[in-house]
């Protein structure tokens, strides 16, 4: 795609174990270019992120953006990290990083400023300012994935807390409860989980039943398949689905007494089970366990960013970092 | 007390179901005069108001405070209310009190802005200003009287929600677990709420039992008397006090995960319990239970505004009430 000349770039970059998302943007996150690239696993941080770089310079050659032309630079990677500094710690996905000064060797590089921010953090950034909680001033996300994860804004900020806010994952649902691939006990990830969802389903599915034929046998049983196995109406995928939404549900209900968000964006595994698997049933849930008055319950929605999540993500950490480098141009130019 | 006459002085009112405490002060929260009136109960809201103007009009003149002299004022009253006109909804506790226009009434009386605030944010705000959580970014407090209620001040200000944050006694810790004084099932008030327990333990404790004998029987038991018993060793009330300990750990945690705070600020059972009875024994269930790096677990420590807390939660309210009044005034002021 070719640029429109006159409109300063921003380049997002979404960093996850299996894939780099690379993405050119402008300051409504509409994408002027974007690429994929497998993660490089070279097993030396340095040698990784110049491909990276490789690749984003392509994109800037592609979108006809030259040096000075790239206004901001935001990524969006697994935690933990020093926001500050824009640092990832031991992220346990990325094999041999261990603290890598991001910020400072995309900054060096590109010549313009970078933010960096945990992955979960960004995506509910990105939904906020383009996605299903537009427009709020309180909004949670959830990612429903192979882990799950959470980002806060609230008051119209991201809220990271003291040492990294949002790990909803990790939040104690049955105490004492499940083993958790965290090591403790309980945690809602140990039940909703795509990771732990499908340990659960291949030990418990029926030999003979209609997820397993689905699958193709029980050890290739995933959360796909229980989707279409309720989908169809069998017995055993309708009882283990509304386990999940309970959880969820539950988890929700907390949210909203202690945080009272305007709206609850739910990703990956909800937004494929959809309105009648999950949406509306964990709506009736939640209302019915919520100490709320009439039309004070957040609103329940999948995420709308889908394919492009990760683009979008960047670019909206390319947002903060573009801010805190002129916020007053940001603000006159959002004005016009 | 004689006021100091240069400085400019702030009304602080909170107004509870059976007192209302009054409380003239500066803007670091120290008293300059301050007393207590039973809450009137004429059972016409006007009048009611009528009298806490006339104990204020009375503070004024034994500070030697004339008209002018009052630079803001600051209600803690029970909820639900509207926070952008300072007006009560329908406050379960507060008899005949519907929609009733505080800030209004209070302002055109005493020529001062005026601000309302839920009573557990504002009793938030004074131990985060002046209490336990002073110099902090990101806390939580947590009554924990007859009730269970809460408020946040995260990234340094009060987080409100879209209808009212903080409401972690209403949060389920249980699903459809113990039945609730909201009619709902499985809160954390039904298990640690003061009206609770004192059910619980005079359903469950053993009649010729310690913890009945130093209540004077089972049908006088309190929480205190279950304290007691407990420092003296007794099993039914350390079994007891564990089984309450544990569901605010778990709260904690679910707290710690979500929000991150710098520090969680225990308030009236948790105060009166203590280190030995409840905050040690919380602080390792909390760290056996959470997932978070060395030194990134809050820490969790009894409120410290003790007998004044309703005064010094009125004053933090007229704080907000002087910064929207004059924000530049307040900071040119701060940083002198």
């Amino acid at each position: 795609m070719a640029q429109d000349t006159g409109r300063p770039l921003r380049l997002g970059i979404d960093v996850g174990g299996t894939k780099v998302a690379l993405a050119l943007g402008d300051a409504e996150g509409r994408l002027a270019a974007h690429r994929r690239i497998p993660f490089p696993a070279t097993g030396e941080p340095r040698a990784d992120v110049e491909q990276m770089l490789a690749a984003a310079r392509a994109l800037l050659d592609e979108a006809g953006c030259g040096a000075g032309g790239l206004e901001a630079v935001g990524i969006s990677a697994p935690g933990p990290m020093e926001i500050g500094s824009g640092t990832l710690l031991n992220p346990p996905n990325l094999p041999g990083w261990h603290h890598i000064p991001l910020a400072e060797w995309f900054g060096a590089a590109l010549g313009a400023p970078v933010a960096v921010e945990n992955d979960a953090d960004a995506a509910a950034l990105a939904e906020w300012r383009w996605g299903a909680a537009r427009g709020t001033q309180h909004a949670v996300y959830l990612t429903m994935s192979t882990g799950v994860g959470g980002g806060l804004v609230l008051g119209g900020r991201l809220h990271r807390g003291a040492h990294g806010a949002g790990e909803i994952g990790h939040a104690p649902v049955e105490w004492d409860g499940a083993a958790c691939a965290c090591g403790l006990r309980g945690c809602l990830e140990a039940y909703v989980g795509g990771a732990a969802w499908t340990r659960h389903l291949r030990a418990e599915a029926p030999e003979a039943g209609r997820v397993a034929a689905l699958a193709g046998g029980r050890d290739a049983i995933t959360p796909r398949h229980l989707l279409a196995a309720a989908r169809e109406g069998d017995d055993f995928a309708l009882t283990e689905l509304a386990r999940w939404n309970g959880y969820l549900a539950r988890t929700i209900v907390w949210l909203a007494m202690v945080l009272s968000p305007e709206v609850v964006v739910l990703g990956t595994i909800a937004r494929a089970a959809g309105e009648q698997l999950c949406l509306a049933p964990v709506r009736e849930l939640v209302a019915r366990h919520l100490w709320r008055e009439e039309g004070q319950a957040p609103r329940i929605v999948a995420a709308e960013l889908g394919e492009t999540l990760g683009e979008r993500a960047g670019l909206a950490v390319a947002a903060l970092a573009a801010e805190r480098a002129g916020g007053r141009t940001e603000a006159t130019r959002a004005a016009r």
